[in-house]
């Protein structure tokens, strides 16, 4: 088991090391350790393995001019000018959350960046200005439209934070396909040979069971699973996650984003500048006085957590909670780290001079 | 088989008859029919019936004040005054319009008004001046969240339209719900003793096949069906619904949304006033110049569009093209109405001496 603080540090110093500021450096470790505790550790220290490959095959910007290209009162065009996602994800969060402040509500698509890591980090930060936060990114694509066998889109999740008074915030944060990606590469990590039905198909779009699907011409489905139980709404939220990251910021739409692994090679077709995200900070107060949106928050909390459970099941969570749940367990217990990590990491530690133990 | 002219002129009859202003009146046959053409019925002539109901029993306000009640430069909460739920929502979104007009986007959030029909009409609303279109409602509560076997939420829409310039336009609108309460209606109709698994559950939470299981205490499902599936992201998506329309507008959130029919009692207890919506307006040169913004849809609906189909199926759809194509079939061929509905709207004709043929 790991500190926080302790990887907090390393991940910082393997940042610094690759030639990111110490500013850059702590917003990056700062969300790697994020998703660690949330339990969302497919986002966590698992990734900087990519990114420090991406770095040496010079695909990555570590000195970054990350700047808005484009504004009115209440939106903005941030070019990432391909710096790491977190760097230009944060900034450009910051920004909406400025906006706001001024004309009611802020909104910021995001161009020429890359993969940022966990989403409910940036939703999060309009929390404590009295705000609600939404952060939407594309990803590689992995996942295929309602009657398709194409690989069009990514997992693209949604997060969106809104803000409660006496109980802890609403946070939802879920891709838009039933499973993310890394529960595939668990799966198969473990060497389970099936999976349930409803989360990927085979290269002719048939039903597969497989968790390796993905290596023989398989794909992802959106969230519904098929066309019967809703999955046209799942391709629907994907697309609109989709759009907004990329259409309104100039970024690579669909399958066209590239990937955020250096052992896959850039495409040789382009639409775009990198990888797109859309961030939302929406001031309370431009609606309802803060107080009394919170106080209303706590009676909808209230009102779902009391909800009656179904027959063998002990309680109705609120979205948040599982996470929540976790970063206390974490942040008591230690963050674990398997050891295919471990040696990533120590790896990228003796190559860069630093101490991994 | 009914024209869209004499069914568009029969329903502002109606409504103006009841007591509603000519240009009212206009705006709801508008919906009312805009839901015919694009062949979701379940939001068209069946409700007349419901809303002439509600306005025999004194629930409905035919002369509102619909009225802006607070504001800031991005965002408005407009009271619609217990108004017919189209002419609260049709104004609001001109708001939301006027709004994106001057700060490059605008949000309104609407309470105290009624059912307002098919979501997609009041998105579709900022396609012609070259914005991106937002609307959301919540519903009266049917469908449980996960883990749950409470009625806690509606079938909560979400609608997206995005312009493009050679293309027609993305529109994307949708329930929260793998199908639509009306789709358990016509199974039941239909004499259907068993549906799918996957869309609603009894009220053990057990999963059932029973198209009439909510007469016995049962309750639909969230998109993803079962936890497994993500059920919990329709959950989250669902809730996103509701907190946006209800919170922020000062309207009745999750299982307190008023019923939109007379037969079903006042709910005795109340968190606010009436129904609530949300709509957004998107001004695309907010972002990016409006001529690239759209020739880059282009690209994206050019690009989904020839995804290749999976094995046995022939294409694959842009959100928006089944219900365009279904408005080019209906206006040529005719609006057709099951004798169930041509009965009431019969009876509703000659309560309120009009004809009907």
């Amino acid at each position: 088991m790991y500190s926080y603080d302790y990887l907090f540090d390393f991940t910082k110093s393997v940042f610094m090391k690759m030639g990111c500021s110490e500013k850059d450096s702590n917003i990056i470790a700062e969300v790697f350790l994020a998703a660690e505790i949330r339990d969302h550790s497919s986002h966590g220290m698992i990734r900087i393995n990519d990114y420090y490959g991406m770095w040496k095959a010079g695909r990555i910007n570590i000195k970054p001019n990350v700047r808005v290209v484009h504004e009115s009162p209440s939106t903005a065009v941030v070019d990432g000018d391909n710096a790491v996602g977190m760097v230009a994800a944060r900034r450009s969060m910051e920004i909406a959350i400025e906006k706001a402040g001024t004309a009611g509500t802020g909104w910021v698509a995001t161009r020429h960046s890359n993969h940022f890591g966990i989403a409910g980090f940036y939703s999060m930060m309009a929390l404590k200005h009295d705000m609600i936060g939404v952060s939407l990114t594309n990803a590689n694509p992995l996942v295929a439209p309602t009657f398709s066998i194409s690989r069009m889109m990514g997992t693209n999740p949604i997060a969106v934070a809104i803000p409660a008074s006496k109980n802890p915030p609403f946070v939802a944060d879920f891709a838009t396909t039933p499973i993310a990606r890394g529960q595939l590469a668990v799966a198969e990590k473990k060497g389970e040979k099936k999976i349930a039905f409803g989360f990927v198909q085979d290269k002719t779009g048939k039903p597969s069971d497989d968790p390796t699907i993905l290596k023989s011409g398989g794909s992802m489905l959106t969230l519904g699973g098929d066309r019967l139980h809703g999955s046209h709404k799942g391709y629907c939220l994907s697309s609109i996650v989709d759009i907004f990251s990329s259409i309104f910021s100039g970024a690579n739409f669909g399958p066209f984003v590239p990937p955020s692994v250096a052992y896959l090679p850039v495409l040789e077709k382009k639409v775009g500048l990198g990888t797109g995200h859309f961030f939302g900070a929406m001031r309370i107060d431009a609606f309802q006085p803060a107080i009394e949106f919170k106080a209303k928050m706590d009676e909808w909390i209230d009102t779902f957590r009391s909800a009656k459970p179904a027959e063998g099941q002990e309680r109705v969570l609120i979205p948040g909670d599982p996470e929540r749940e976790a970063e206390a367990r974490i942040m008591k217990d230690g963050i674990n780290l398997v050891p295919a990590i471990k040696n990533d990491l120590a790896t990228i530690a003796k190559e860069l001079g630093i101490d991994f133990n």
